[in-house]
């Protein structure tokens, strides 16, 4: 069997899908870059036929990435399918990946179909996509929960030309030496297994994500791993590939299985998502979490000096982490902001965008004097900069509060063309500041999350990054904004969540 | 063999080594409360020898503590046994957990002992300490990376009249399976293993320590588990409470396994614990995430509505989820403010604690209309409220900022007996004042981390929560400030950590 395993990152879709961590076309195609560096085999991409959002972003990544496969999530029927092929035309290796679910609960409540019913639309999808595609993909969704009479349904498949076959747990409920057994059990039981590649695709509600992939792999034979990076993905996530890497790399005595994934990429990439979606990954989070490497972040501690193996397995300087580096500051100019975000994978697509952006740049460095990547990056995701004029609009704000008096903020915002101006009070000057804003919006969204991060650590000086998390109308979206002054990056991040719930995307369930 | 697993929560040992974590005593003390809720069988209350703050720590806890064993960490020497000992005389039930490293990379590089030397130790230190109490714990620090031959080792510790032997996966390194079967082979080869009963300890730098433990008690036969709220503990933590306790749970049809655990105090464990450390959970942790079950974030999707078990396996009213409640308003009296104390474990040394604390509700609740447990949390975690008297302490705070002007901000604050007034500028309202701030006490530190949640979600009235994350002189210390005010909760946070810093206390190494 082939030591070579393929690292299948569905960030972008598996990932996108929890709520609140929804993507613009162009962060998802900062994000695909990312992964191309990071060599992941396949990106998937999105769920083309979901919403014409999400096929724009396909195509966008398809037409754009050279090295990985691109790749879309299609229901089993031939629309889904057509749409994905579509929206992959323009890839240099492109994958579609289609879907149905086998589990006695799944087909009996969610698809009210018959077992006999379900295999034959698997096996009539499969055919119709092997003739746009000769990458295909077939999941029995909440597979691990499924009879094993729905071998029968993976022979079919494979026989009508699906060349990756994937056991999701779905709902994250398998155990290691469980799911492992399943997995090997399938192989040996479907005769034509060694035509396809099997796939293992789990999630993280008991915690056991990464270890359950790890058993699919040592235990069942599956070649394929599909995770997100920093296990973002509904509920309790999926399994992370920086932990699911990193475990291959360190216990290759154990595992003897070759990865092409360039791990120094890793700290980059999960910056990267968390930054754009406004998860924040805890300390304690196992490669990429903060305190995950003592000496990282600035901590030095006498046991790790005197002989580092002693408590470390891994280098941090293997995954990305590296301190902060000052890039640029206010005698900067254009073509080296220019040549910056080059070499940070950012595209902007027009001498508009450039300049725009190069604005709020010089803007940024007459207020802070040490620009980092970091920096740069918010700056960039900053709707302002963006071709896309929104609909609402922070134009100037004042602010002020004292010990014993009542908070106060003064706000004007463009709406669409016109302006506007109001004065709210509030128990603190954020909520002083949002409540003005609301009281001409009257969006009437409820708040479900405010958090703030700092950029960069190491001065008071950061940027302060704002998530704010809205809900309305059964949507929910997250608004970030960033801005050294917080009353501000409150103020942009509540704007830029009305921005996305104001452009109303329709998507329909996918599966995970 | 038994179907009983006891749970051995470190959360305040392991998890406060943590680089950032440390508490106070009545922070532990308050957590070792909700630990007893939570009817953990073992509570690993500190490392007694370590520092006097520790013993007192261990003392409080040992001696208001009724129904969970609490236990002190010793290194195999008489002084930290004898130590532990005496912290823990006034407890109902008591171990004392002692360690000494096993691993041939420990023994060489950091004990610089043979390992004749090494297993002479402990056999005596166990023999010390069974005289002092009857529930004694040994630990082989980076047990998992030992040699065969430590096995003589464990014999003759359990000859000495040790109950537990605890098999550390010191650095993660551990794979499920690999784990399990060390344990099972140490358990077969140590010829009394039947008298102790054995014990899980690992971590989670390759994502696994939840599978690794559960493969130590299925395949290897251990019956104890150790773990951490949050998975707090260095590095990428221990394994997680909830999500052990929730798998054994959830799959009880493969683990057989009975636990004493009272699920529905997870979550305010979980809060309490983010709360106090300042450690945040991310969205899509498992179990504890606010992401973790879709619908308790307050998001409701049309699959799960259908049929909820298509895509949940746990119920979030089971781990404790439950919308806020509104528990106290500014109508609310001394009494229903000390009761609900009383209610959330939180009890103050006296009276003059309880009026300071209800003074400070008064305030809220005349800034803010609704009063949730997490206020009230937040309220008495702050340290104007404790007996303790800080050597800063913030008197009032002014502070404006507006677009196109440089942010402003003046300072009051008392410095032990002294009051000082500053005004300072800054790139925003926070970085003014915390500049304010630095300018009178000039403490030099370094700040690592900023970040700030809102206690309560549902309205932008919330208290905004911040913390502060210090570096100096090669301790790391987190501050925590609340208030409706952003930017005087940062100056509180600020304050608080720069107490910390200012309170030396000295800490020895731990094992892990």
């Amino acid at each position: 069997m082939s030591d070579k395993l393929i690292i299948f990152d569905t960030t972008l879709r598996d990932g996108e899908q929890s709520p609140g961590a929804s993507m613009t076309r162009d962060e998802k195609l900062r994000i695909a870059r990312q992964l191309e560096r990071l060599r992941v085999d396949v990106i998937e991409a999105g769920f083309a036929a979901s919403s014409n959002g999400d096929f724009e972003a396909v195509k966008t990544i398809a037409d754009h990435i050279k090295d990985s496969t691109v790749c879309s999530l299609a229901r089993a029927n031939d629309r889904d399918i057509s749409r994905a092929a579509e929206a992959l035309a323009g890839a240099n290796r492109a994958r579609i990946h289609t879907f149905i679910a086998t589990s006695p609960l799944h087909m009996e409540k969610k698809l009210r179909m018959s077992p006999d019913q379900v295999f034959e639309q698997a096996k009539l999808a499969v055919r119709f996509a092997r003739n746009l595609c000769g990458d295909i993909e077939f999941s029995p969704e909440d597979g691990y929960r499924s009879e094993p009479d729905f071998c029968a349904g993976c022979e079919a498949v494979i026989a009508e030309g699906a060349t990756t076959i994937n056991i999701p747990d779905t709902v994250g409920y398998a155990i290691p030496e469980l799911y492992g057994e399943f997995i090997r059990n399938l192989r040996e039981r479907v005769p034509n297994s060694d035509k396809a590649i099997w796939s293992v695709h789990c999630h993280n509600d008991l915690g056991m994500a990464v270890a359950n992939s790890l058993a699919g792999v040592k235990i069942g034979g599956a070649r394929q791993i599909e995770c997100t990076i920093n296990g973002l993905g509904e509920r309790a996530g999926n399994c992370a590939l920086e932990e699911v890497v990193m475990a291959i790399r360190t216990r290759r005595d154990h595992f003897g299985l070759e990865v092409g994934i360039d791990t120094t990429q890793i700290m980059p990439a999960s910056r990267m998502v968390s930054q754009t979606t406004g998860f924040v990954v805890q300390p304690n989070k196992a490669v990429v979490g903060a305190n995950a490497f003592a000496h990282a972040s600035g901590i030095h501690q006498d046991g790790v000096l005197k002989a580092r193996d002693t408590y470390e397995i891994m280098r941090a300087e293997d995954v990305g982490w590296a301190a902060n580096k000052i890039v640029l500051g206010k005698l900067s100019g254009r073509n080296a902001f220019k040549q910056r975000l080059q070499e940070l994978g950012i595209e902007l697509e027009s001498e508009g965008e450039i300049n725009a952006a190069f604005t709020r740049f010089k803007d940024l460095a007459d207020r802070k004097s040490e620009i980092f990547d970091e920096d740069i990056i918010a700056l960039v995701s900053d709707e302002s900069v963006t071709a896309v004029k929104e609909h609402f609009r922070l134009i100037s704000l004042a602010q002020r509060s004292e010990t014993g008096e009542r908070p106060q903020a003064s706000v004007t915002l463009a709406i669409g063309d016109a302006e506007h101006s109001v004065h709210s009070e509030g128990n603190g000057p954020v909520d002083a500041s949002l409540r003005a804003i609301e009281s001409v919006v009257q969006s009437g969204a409820e708040m479900l999350l405010y958090s703030v991060n700092a950029i960069t650590s190491g001065s008071t000086e950061s940027q302060g990054e704002v998530t704010v998390r809205l809900q309305h109308g059964g949507r929910v979206v997250n608004g970030v904004g960033a801005d050294p002054d917080i009353v501000v990056a409150s103020a942009k991040a509540y704007l830029s969540a009305l921005n996305k719930l104001h452009s109303n995307t329709e998507r329909v369930a996918a599966q995970g």
